[in-house]
């Protein structure tokens, strides 16, 4: 909660750290690079590179191609790329539908994945710990040799406390102050880093390394489902404030005389857009999940009254939190994710019509509304790269051969991404 | 509003800059320092703080003074300090009642300072950049032989691009799209940067850096008038979103049968808790302006009931919408400024009782509320360290004596701070 107002000076061993960490940042984020894009995109000499490159081909993380031209004069630069085997992470979710395991290289490669059902309703966090070590334990069997495991990344539908995993509160899950990252110790051990964060956060660092907003430096990702989540990243970097607790934008105060809220406030933005609102609006089943959203999409493609006007109400509302979210964050970009990804071909319009009345006339003309592209699979993306983050901050550690020390680095965390 | 993806790696003569800057924020930020202290706050070796201080004494940012010993055992360290007049910037200031320019020099030091009121009322900002033309020179005289200035900071109570000081938005001085920066450029010239800010962006930069903030890594500052604004600390540094309008946090929508805004939306936050609303509850003149406050808090002092309902009726109002806040930034501390400031002991159980309804559990435990401590002087405080923030950022460009490039440093633009 305090910084200790410290101004760290560079000292010349931490150079060679800081400088690997560029180059497999730059590979990880946009793929194989020529050497000479490397000098143009790190600032470093072109000795410079050559000699880290070689670090870290022979560590392991990095491989080079043949040098090729690329239709640019002078003499061919050799390819440089990661290794997706170089640091393999395993990814978790944790959501009110399903749960998913994956294995995930350097590079944002996904060797594996599995993803089951679950029956939406309230289950013990050991159970689910459980239930994950299990997914887990498939897909690494199907790989022969194992894989390494070089970090943990857990994605879960509820707010998670920074420093040690607590869940704070998952109306959804029907948790309140569940011990989640103490669980995951004792299942996984701690021998690698294990970071755990809110899925809302994780989509939206997945739709800016990997989805639509890759190269936007100021992203609020929206995602509705039952609840209604937020992950903003400022200047490239995910914000989750003071603990990790930031982003809760479905509990914004919006209408002083809406419904009871699960978190046991009123009026929330989530008692007006999550999706069991939008399924009474259209005189629907609330329970009915995922299938009937499907079907009350269908009645809107089938020009059913009940259907539109169940969907323009919840533009509508969408609209208003979102035109003050715009006011006070001013992102770039909106990326809507989840059921707001699905149902916004249906309500663009009246969304655009609510952020053109309420959104100030500066931040408005800036912000572009678009649908995300990584669906469901967002937050187990995130996860990964949650996961990979201590190896892209300090490569250094990682490399084969060597004999490092990584103590300090096993905490649930969201860490500070230097994106 | 795109980042180039790129990731700069270190070269060699960038880390003695770095280093220096290291050393020039601390010293900035913290007052007098031993130099054991500067090797403990930085990281960096005694034999190199050596050097860097020797470099910085003869450029003429900084001076020594005698070895302390401070009570530690060991050899007396010598007292490093900055010279506050080894930098010198101009403040000014534009709110809805008053002008102001202050000279302020390294290590936040107030040389000089003048403040005139003016009448509430729409002014060009032409005339008003004359005025403040004309302050500058006043308190510029003042100083025999004048200062040399390096910089110029300046706070408006408007909507600001950050690119070029164009203000958006500024309704109670009724500006719309008006080029504050191309004025300023006029009157003062190209030769040192100038850089234009929200009024409470720099009031929450002022906060965090001289006020009751000081060592607090996530502020949310929220300062009322006429209007509301509100400025962000994350992580410790300034946030103002992707082209520097965020923060307008009084244009949530609140209340959807809430009256019309200035900002031609409905419902708006600063509708329900803006100073004007609250004279209007207490059936008071709402043009009266700070007088007019003042005789409300008088009545209030004295038990009067249309003072304390009108209070209680504000102080509801800002605990809604802070309570969304607190759930979408999860700050660590909330600073009230300006007229918040000077209601919060009238308020502050009613926001706290809101607070707890409304807040989700997890933040809620972890922010308090409290008073600014620079009162109407946040701002300028704020303009000043704005100012400041080229020479913290790389002081090495204004040693004296060297033959230095300052190019490219002249912008409007709220410099990306390093804090």
């Amino acid at each position: 909660m305090t910084s200790d107002r410290s101004e760290p000076g560079l000292r010349s061993e931490t150079i060679r750290r800081t400088n690997l960490s560029s180059i497999v940042r730059q590979l990880h984020a946009a793929g194989p690079t020529s050497r000479s894009g490397l000098v143009a995109r790190t600032g470093l000499t072109r000795s410079a590179i050559r000699g880290l490159i070689g670090e870290l081909v022979t560590g392991g993380l990095v491989a080079e191609g043949p040098a090729l031209s690329l239709g640019n004069p002078g003499r061919p630069s050799p390819i440089v790329m990661v290794r997706p085997d170089g640091a393999v992470v395993l990814a978790l979710d944790v959501e009110v539908d399903s749960l998913a395991a994956a294995l995930v290289g350097l590079g944002g490669r996904v060797l594996e994945q599995i993803r089951v059902e679950r029956p939406r309703g309230h289950s013990s966090v050991a159970s689910i710990v459980d239930d994950l070590a299990g997914l887990a334990a498939i897909i690494r069997a199907r790989r022969v040799p194992q894989l390494e495991i070089v970090g943990i990344g857990v994605a879960v539908a509820g707010i998670v406390r920074r420093s040690d995993g607590l869940v704070s509160m998952a109306p959804n899950l029907g948790w309140i102050d569940q011990p989640l990252g103490d669980h995951l110790l004792r299942v996984f051990g701690d021998e690698v880093p294990i970071a755990i964060a809110n899925e809302a956060d994780l989509g939206a660092l997945a739709e800016t390394r990997r989805g639509v907003a890759v190269g936007a430096a100021n992203v609020l990702f929206v995602s509705g489902e039952v609840g209604v989540g937020g992950g903003l990243i400022v200047d490239g970097r995910p914000f989750s404030g003071a603990a990790g607790y930031g982003g809760e934008i479905g509990h914004l105060p919006i209408n002083p005389d809406g419904g009871e809220c699960t978190c046991g406030a009123f009026g929330c933005w989530e008692t007006e857009v999550g999706a069991m609102r939008l399924l009474r609006r259209a005189g629907r089943s609330v329970l009915g999940g995922p299938a009937e959203i499907q079907a009350l999409l269908r009645d809107a493609d089938d020009g059913v009254a009940s259907a539109l006007a169940a969907l323009d109400e919840t533009g509508r509302w969408l609209g208003i939190g979102l035109a003050g979210l715009v006011n006070i964050l001013n992102p770039g970009l909106v990326v809507f994710g989840g059921l707001f990804q699905r149902i916004l071909p249906y309500v663009a319009g009246i969304v655009d019509a609510e952020l053109d009345r309420r959104t100030l006339p500066a931040p408005r003309r800036l912000v572009r509304v678009v649908a995300g592209t990584l669906g469901p699979e967002a937050p187990i993306v995130g996860a990964a790269e949650l996961a990979l983050e201590p190896i892209l901050a300090d490569p250094a550690r990682w490399l084969r051969g060597l004999d490092n020390d990584r103590s300090g680095t096993a905490e649930f965390a969201v860490r500070r991404v230097v994106a």
